[in-house]
């Protein structure tokens, strides 16, 4: 059981220990010392002692990380000994490309559900999940609850559709709507906007064009991985 | 000009001020307070004024904030009153529901190019783009230069084409293959992976489940908008 007051930023990275170590797992390798997992992951050695020390002793002073053995027990932290149900809202393009996406089942995550509100579409068939109507999301939710949903309606949707999900018992969303939605405390929301993360770096492209390059000269060295998350 | 050494977490909070601001301005709201800011975003009033002081003085102390001029002042600071050229690299599902979205435009981006290496797929045209020969990407960049990318290829051939693109003169990369990939300094890429996400916020469902729920109260606090950078 993890101690109280992780901090979220050190949760935030753990997803990205295990996408490594899984594929390091993958190419065989059995050993990975903190230096090598922190090149792979552009972290720095201490950082990744520091984050997992938070959960206790992995591997020996000086003799590597077990790469399956941190795999297991991180996984097992972040609760990916079971598989979760998602549910998913909008089934435009993006929720198109969303239920087709295979990467989920191998990551103890699949989209049960899928509604919309476009006749043409709600009926058919997409990555194996019979899209529903979203008038039909409480009732649905009720008989078969889940706790995260993947919200890709159009940004007037979003809060209504937010309300309905939370009131059905979701307690995590992904939310992919161009805009800020409010959740009840206990219900976590994580926002995804491709417009918010190019804009944050046109600004850079913007000053160094202006010749300014002093001004980013630090946040550079953070660039790649340290945006991230 | 922006003064040097702006935190990165406050330009990465700007696009979200812009997106709010051109919302509000859409809906006609000429004046709103840091207090009514604050709400929209949810972060604190204190924490606006702050990142706003960055840039000089906005609004009059009391009066609020002229809701067109902040956003015009803001989108300057972004480097948002020109349009920025971007290369998609990978015209899976992914990379074509991002050709198909219609929201670039209206905020200074647009799709120029697009490249894949499926001959089934290379010469059709995509939302306006002509899709062209991966193979060719150093050479299209070098006829039409774009400094920003938006990476939809599988893993495996992330990295490479990374690479090819930075030596292109691409400083800016969205990154949406789920592996971590390096950049040089002066090159900026933020990564995109859902089930990074996901994974993050199964942590507290399954800290929740076991009912050791004062372990994740706090970060509960900062539950929705926290999440969104």
């Amino acid at each position: 059981m993890p101690p109280a007051g992780i901090p979220e930023i050190v949760i935030d990275r753990l997803p990205l220990y295990v996408r490594a170590l899984a594929l390091l797992a993958t190419n065989g390798q059995e050993i990975i010392s903190s230096k090598e997992l922190g090149e792979e992951l552009g972290v720095t050695p201490a950082q990744i002692r520091k984050d997992l020390s938070y959960f206790g002793r992995f591997g020996k002073q000086g003799s590597g990380y077990n790469v399956a053995q941190l795999l297991d027990e991180l996984r097992e932290v972040l609760g990916l000994t079971q598989r979760w149900s998602m549910a998913l809202l909008g089934v435009g393009r993006l929720g198109r490309a969303i239920l087709s996406y295979g990467g989920f089942g191998s990551q103890q995550l699949h989209v049960a559900k899928a509604f919309d509100s476009d006749p043409a579409v709600i009926g058919t068939e997409i990555g194996g999940v019979v899209v529903e109507d979203v008038k039909n999301v409480a009732a649905s939710l009720k008989a078969l609850p889940v706790e995260i949903a993947i919200v890709a309606v159009p940004p007037s949707a979003a809060q209504p559709v937010i309300d309905e999900l939370v009131a059905a018992g979701v307690r995590a969303i992904l939310n992919y709507a161009p805009i800020a939605v409010r959740v009840p405390p206990g219900v976590r929301c994580r926002n995804v906007d491709p417009v918010v993360y190019l804009h944050a770096m046109t600004y850079y492209l913007k000053s160094d064009t202006r010749g300014s390059s002093d001004a980013t000269a630090l946040s550079r060295e953070e660039a790649g991985h340290a945006f991230e998350l």
